[in-house]
């Protein structure tokens, strides 16, 4: 049975959730990645990932500027990047520089993939819209990279950013 | 270390993914219920979500017909009405007849909330935008359920449509 309740409340039902790093270049060349939780396919053929960005961030200019990005799956062993790169702005600080991140360049993109992640995905900007409080980017996924070993991808398993695999 | 891969043999380290069933009324005022993975959160205020459907769904069309639908994330007890309604076409029948499901009438919207969820959402239609072979929609959360009871959500877990509950 269900009862009513308020959004806030509700949402905590979401758990756990996928997290991605996407990662653009802004005009000055520097590589900037973010932590985000909202993302999804839109399309089979071609490929193509969504993900929705808060409005204010700095990640907003740096994708419009290279208008391409790469989207990682973090492995589970990389928690503390992931929040590092989620906490911290782009307009601040080099985060490549600050967090020990191994990377290596993009193929088809002008961006960079991060070495120790799941798997990543080299994304064209193919559109965004507006929603609410936050931008809707769609990549058209141009190539597709993953892990030589096996790894588990991470999650937020719970709220207050607390991250972890699943099984 | 990474290594390239094709983009089908890379998308496996999705899982696991999400699951939501979205329910919108067609012309005829019948209930469609159609399961998806591709979905997430967009935006936090107003609160608001997105799903991307195949564009050749008839839930395409019953969404655009009533301009709201409701987002249920069902239990990990669904797996069944989740396979059922992800693999059957409203074209050629009614869901709701055909699987029992508890359902009960939406309070802010003219759709119906799937009573065993673990949550329910009602949206109203804020956009679409084309993506590839899928349309995304967004919808604003006008009003949110829970279940009286702790469940837990339902995932697809793996290739195959491998449906389980994830800790």
């Amino acid at each position: 049975m269900q009862k009513q309740a308020e959004f806030p409340e509700a949402i905590k039902t979401k758990y756990p959730e996928q997290i991605v790093i996407a990662v653009a270049r802004d005009k000055n060349g520097k590589a900037n990645p973010i932590t985000l939780g909202w993302t999804m396919l839109v399309s089979g053929k071609p490929p193509m990932m969504a993900i929705a960005v808060a409005s204010t961030h700095y990640s907003i200019e740096t994708i419009r500027h290279s208008k391409c990005f790469c989207l990682a799956f973090p492995s589970s062993e990389m928690a503390d990047a992931a929040l590092f790169f989620g906490s911290k702005s782009g307009r601040d600080i080099d985060k490549f520089a600050e967090f020990d991140c191994k990377i290596a360049p993009a193929e088809m993109i002008d961006s960079v993939l991060l070495s120790d992640a799941v798997a990543n995905f080299e994304c064209t900007l193919e559109s965004e819209t507006i929603a609410g409080d936050h931008i809707i980017f769609v990549g058209r996924i141009v190539a597709s990279h993953i892990s030589t070993e096996t790894q588990k991808r991470l999650y937020t398993v719970g709220p207050g950013h607390k991250l972890g695999s699943v099984s």
